[in-house]
Order: C-alpha cells, then sequence, then structure tokens
C-alpha cells in the first residue's frame, strides 16, 4: 500500500479502538510478506489485561500464517506515538532491527526502525 | 456456525498458533452479533508479553466493530482447556456471565459459561 | 496476624499505591508460611505494562523463597473488590483452591476462597 | 552498594527465582533514594501472567514509598541480558534516560543507560 492510502486504512478504524478507561485510541497496522493486518488497542477494566494495537495487529498476522514483519505503521489521532516497549518486543519476535517504522498523526509522520526504538534487544 | 463445523475451523488453524516456548497451541473462535473471530496464541520470548489465543480472538472481534459476545470456544490438541484467568476478565469486558464457553479437543467438548469459569467477575 | 492487625496494615499502605491513571489505588497482602507479604498496584503509562497489587504480594512472597500461599487480603478504599482473572491465576500458581480470599472495604470484609473465584483453573 | 557487594546479593537470590517453564532465572536489583530493592522473575503457567525480575523490583521500590529509580542492575547466571522491552517502559514509569543500567553475567558487566535501551519512550 502507498503511505497516504496507508493513512486512510489507520484513520479509517480510529473509531474501533475500544479505550473507555484512557480516551486514547490507537490503530496500527503491519505489513508482512505482501500483505496488512490491523490491530486497535482493546482495554480492560483491569488495566494489566489491556491489548496494545500493535500487538492486536502483529496476531492477526500471526493467525494469517505471516512470519516475516517488514514495516509497522502506528497512527493517533492526537499526533505520532511510539509504540511502547512491550510492543517493541512483540515485533522483535517476528523482526529484526531493519523494520521499518512509521509513526502517523492525522497530518505528519516520523520514521524510524525497530533497531532505533529498541536497541540491544532481549532474545532467548 | 454449527458445532461441527466451529471444530473444523479450530482444527484448521492450530498449525497457525506460534507458540515455540511452550510447545502449547491454541486456537480460540468467539461469536459476535452473527459473525465470528478467530485467535491463535502468539508466545514472546519475554513471556509476560505473550497473547493468548482468546484475547487474540477478541481483538479481531473489537477491530470489526464488534462489542457484544455471545459464544467462545477454545481448541486444544491435546484435549479441552479452559481458558486462563487473564482471558475470563477480558471475556467479560465484552459480555456477561451468560456468555457460553466451549472448551474443545480433538474429539471432545466441555461446555460451561463465563459466569461458572469467572464468579464474582472485577469491573470498574 | 489477626484480622484487625491485617486491616490496619492494609490500610495503612494505600497511599504507596501508584495509581495516577485510575485513580484506583489497591493493596494486598499474602499470607505464606508464617510470614506476610504486601504489594500495591503500580500502574504504567502503557495500560498492559500496570502490575496489579496481587500479583506484586505474590511476587514479594517468591523473592523471600516463600511458594505455599495461605490466605490473601485484598484492600480498597472504595470498598470490597474482588482481584481480577488475572490476578487469580496469579495465585492460583501457588495455591490451590483451599486459599482464603478476604476483600476489605475501610469498615467491611468479604470472604471466599481461590477454588470459588477460579473455578476449572487453567493449569500446565 | 558497590558493585562487588551488588553482584553478591544478585548471586545470592537466583535460587529464589520462579521460572520452572524457561528454567531462565533472573535477579533484579534497583537503587532508588538511597536504598537497594530486589525482585526475581515469576512465571505462570499462562506465560503473558508471568512477572518479570525488574518489574517485581520496581515494585518493592514503589511499596516502600520511593519513585525515583537511580539505577538498575539485572543478574542472569547466563550471562549479561538486556532487560525486555516491557521492563524498559516500566522502569522509564520511573526515571528517564539518565538511569544507569548495569547487566551482570557471572563474572563480567555490561554498562549502559535506559536512555540508550529505550530511545524515543512512549509517555502519557
Amino acid at each position: 500500500m502507498n503511505a497516504k492510502a496507508v493513512k486512510e486504512v489507520l484513520k479509517a478504524h480510529v473509531g474501533r479502538a475500544y479505550a473507555p478507561y484512557s480516551g486514547f485510541p490507537v490503530v496500527a497496522l503491519v505489513e508482512a510478506e505482501g500483505e496488512v493486518f490491523l490491530g486497535v488497542n482493546v482495554e480492560n477494566a483491569s488495566f494489566p489485561l489491556s491489548q496494545c494495537a500493535e500487538r492486536n495487529a502483529v496476531a492477526a498476522m500471526v493467525l494469517a500464517g505471516k512470519r516475516r514483519l517488514e514495516r509497522v505503521h502506528v497512527y493517533s489521532p492526537k499526533g505520532p506515538i511510539p509504540p511502547c516497549g512491550g510492543c517493541r518486543q512483540v515485533l522483535m519476535e517476528f523482526g529484526g532491527p531493519e523494520v521499518e517504522v512509521v509513526l502517523h498523526g492525522p497530518e505528519e509522520e516520523v520514521r524510524t526502525t525497530l533497531g532505533a526504538l529498541l536497541p540491544l534487544a532481549f532474545r532467548l
């Protein structure tokens, strides 16, 4: 997908996020092996059981039989936000430092890589 | 979906689970507002960042704009297993005690309800 | 510890909870092998990385070399609240259905058991 | 505490870790406001409910009324390992990029900072 199409898809799904506790909706889209997969955050009354958008997009990717992550897009209507440390670790399970990470706000974009976001990553 | 079709779908997706650390694949299917959504477990080198099948199925449901959980199916090739406590809490966010939970093994099924699995549930 | 002493300890630690996102402090005390261990909830800007009071009390117990959980107390200044499903699972790792669970509010108490809170528990 | 004393304390607690599923014990020690706090990893049959050593040490710090993290030590008997992304996020809640992070193996040490481990951190 081209950059403009990605942003349209991200924006179109922000209303799907379930974020009643934070009021902070997030949408993620991952590109893997020629396909794209979406996720939104899903919060829980017990905060530790909340699920981030990025991890949910990875779960959709895995369900589809894909394992090689190539690019990640994260959208917040409040402006570009980076993935939390937990999501960086989840992304690293299916990619390496070269994975591109694009942080989207309504208009702007910040481009980085997974290697830049999670240096010296923990791996088993 | 009828019970036989559900079990076929569950079995067909067991190979999609990413469970290299536990060797314990799980597939979940949730029924909500006339549609079905799937999830498999997605483990991580950092165990706390692993994601259960049931929660991933709920994330797919939420992404699709559905919020009212009606029935949950969980499949393990090793025989029926109940959802962990964390997943019970996630399911309760989108349903009540009346949600049906069906635990599937390769041949057998155990039927219960979310109310039976998570009595006196925590809610905000 | 007697019931009155437990409630005093619980109340005395409520200010230690770090709950800036929920505004919902919780204190837990676990009894194991003749000793008691405390925990408070520790929230995080990324909600899934928050830590419940009950799990933190269990971590203190494990650090001290204790593995056999006997009784759990949970205190909320807003009145008795049950542990979330995730905490029930964590408690079950170190005890069985017979573990006593006491839910404390400022004045009142609700007594139950882990078996009543997490029937048909998932175990490996 | 001096470096040698820290390593002795770390080593002395490795047997306290509860890591039956990974076989990978970890001990963490955090320094905050002139005191030190320990944590070991506490795994769970449901992997996502496992608790890392670093987060448990932070929980002990918070329980003690401390909020300003200064230095973190992580010990693995298999050699120096970095904190997972989730723990980096938890540490960042109570400190900034200047927090020192020391990764200990039985003999060797790797010194880094939280800012180096979690650049462009997510914050609310």
